[in-house]
């Protein structure tokens, strides 16, 4: 058979970590703390129900929301992203500099598409989410990592990773960060948007997280602190909207959206018109603010109670980290367990996570004692029960 | 700041063909035969609507097209295809053989990243889909093209290619070609799969036009002929449901679409779960096929009124494909008349097409006096007015 592109066999050891978290989410019996889908219940089915019903007429709109669209995305979308989403963060975007995505994962495809070359280099943090890497892989990129701490990358070591390995790009998820749970304080995005400008590299600056605050005060994003433009600020509408849409943007200097729009046009033409046509109308009727409300109320509640199941029912020892927002939480186990071989046994009591050497590129096997707890898709009762069941899996190795 | 790719120069020239034809469709006073968009009365906007208005309901259903899906696609929009799309072309696919893509474009773009090296060479029709050149461009591949008659590709010319390039992959739209109209015939389908197959190259079988047909009897498709799984099957459903909802389906050998799967994930995770549980639920209904039969009705008459005016209006020494199907046609004018300098005289009687050289990859110059005429947009009694306008444009300068 004909031989697949190298790029291909650079990519396997991510992609088989990632087909079996998308294959796991199937016994019902199992309380899974695995995935990072948001709560069900924070999806606005009705609403969009209503729209979808009031849209798709024989009028221009619902034939718009049918017909081929542009690579840049439904202006009304776009517009809806530079008021309602940028605009409250201190990003004053126009409107060739924002593009519409199939998803938060295809911007960094996109981006890596259009910067890429075999061999670059692209800094991470450690851990970091581990789709992210298998793109930059499949570019042939060199995945680095940097030291995090719980105030986010360690800024010294990013420079030094700069001058040593002269990065193409360095890609960070800020806020609430996938898989820790961690942010990065507010002196370190401005350094690391200093970094961008003062040595041309790419800071590709992932937020999927940050409206999902449940305490604490907003932080603004690198991007902000960006004069060059060598910040590409990206984002999604899965965590704020669904997942199922497929939809997302890239708000970047407008030289550069416009080389990404002839990606995007090589990649899929464009996202669901369908998708962005009722995404919109959902953001112009006023229904984004209070939905927000809602599902920070329901993400909130689950945080609540799994930060205080991982305090009350885990030994004393156990380190994690409490996240001000988002879908995770992040625990270090003694170093004498073994994340990996005991999930078998938590699979066995029905509960499940990810083992935390799979967010790492470098160096997995000292984080073999580490996982990632996903709360945001466990309703709060559940929470309990599972964090039960995996206490005393953990309780029965110590 | 920041160097792109080296792809990026590689795709410049057809991504700016592709950007102003995208940017062409502006004004409301011309009548383009630019576009390659569906009759807007053929989108079945009332059944969409009754579908989204009984699925967008807190059941099971309404959630699960709102949050993650699956790589693969939705397993009732898998099922549709292989039992409703590809078995009645006597193409038997199971469930691991066939993954759910953003749009037809999308296919092209993760069979290209699954198998292409820089310097590879794809082999294409001439003229050819001038997206999927820019796709293999990006992927920094030698694009060399094939000799076409009014049979489609000429097989001795593609197999002295093989022989002399070692091509990674042969890339051909056998059924009312887009831009020609042309069909390739029965025995050079054959012939196709067989050089696949000896050679080990990648036939890569684009057919987004064949369920358009509205003349002459349907052929079996190239991948009907495949005893190797060397060729891969790709489809499209913005012809016979919608484009804007883009989607589309790839079938191959498992072990093909296990990798597509991985790239695909790699790419924007999967296709829209709403737009996916919609086209299923569409053809679970029954309502495909008397759709299907309006739809062709619809284009019948366009073609039939398009082709009667490139009979009765345009000079008599003008060539031109008649299509049995599809949404476009192929016109040879003079060879002192160059349509690129010719398109302003028509865009000034309001009037529009592509000129032939855009779909050419070699020997552009020679292909001056050629344009793409797409009936499928226009209403037959604009079509009238348009073609009228643009015989006035060419008699003009005969």
């Amino acid at each position: 058979m004909a031989k697949f592109a190298k790029r291909i066999s650079n990519m396997q050891a991510s992609a088989d970590v990632i087909r079996q978290l998308f294959e796991a989410m199937g016994d019902p019996e199992t309380i899974s703390f695995g995935g990072g889908a948001p709560a069900r219940e924070a999806l606005p089915v009705e609403k969009i129900h209503d729209i979808a019903n009031e849209v798709l007429t024989r009028e221009k709109r619902g034939i718009q929301a049918l017909q081929y669209g542009n690579p840049m995305g439904v202006p009304d979308l776009r517009k809806t992203v530079i008021e309602r989403l940028l605009a409250p963060k201190g990003l004053k975007a126009g409107m060739d500099d924002v593009l519409i995505v199939s998803g938060g994962i295809e911007s960094m495809n996109l981006v890596s598409q259009l910067y890429l070359e075999p061999g670059d280099v692209v800094l991470v943090e450690a851990p970091t989410f581990v789709q992210a890497v298998q793109i930059f892989q499949l570019f042939e990129a060199k995945v680095i990592a940097c030291e995090t701490d719980n105030n986010g990358l360690v800024i010294d070591d990013v420079e030094a990773k700069i001058r040593q390995y002269s990065p193409k790009m360095v890609y960070v998820i800020p806020t609430f960060q996938n898989p820790s749970g961690r942010t990065t304080n507010l002196e370190r995005r401005k350094a690391l948007a200093e970094l961008g400008s003062r040595y041309d590299v790419i800071i590709l600056e992932d937020d999927p997280y940050s409206e999902m605050r449940y305490s604490g005060e907003p932080l603004p994003p690198v991007k902000s602190f960006d004069t060059t433009g060598n910040t590409i600020f990206v984002n999604s509408f899965s965590k704020i909207f669904s997942p199922g849409s497929r939809l997302g943007y890239i708000y970047a200097k407008d030289e550069i959206v416009r080389k990404i729009y002839d990606v995007k046009t090589a990649t899929n033409s464009h996202a669901s018109v369908l998708a962005q046509v009722i995404c919109a109308e959902f953001f112009n009727r006023g229904l984004y603010e209070p939905h927000l409300k809602m599902i920070r109320d329901i993400h909130r509640e689950r945080r609540d109670v799994m930060m205080d199941c991982v305090k009350t029912m885990l030994p004393p020892e156990i380190q994690s980290v409490y996240p001000d927002g988002g879908l995770f939480t992040w625990v270090e186990l003694p170093k004498r367990i073994n994340t990996t071989t005991l999930l078998a046994y938590a699979h066995a009591k029905k509960v499940a996570y990810v083992p935390g050497r799979e967010f790492f590129v470098e160096d997995r096997d000292n984080h073999d004692n580490c996982m990632r707890i996903s709360f945001g898709g466990v309703e709060p009762e559940k929470i309990r029960i599972g964090m039960d069941r995996l206490a005393g899996v953990i309780k029965a190795k110590l």
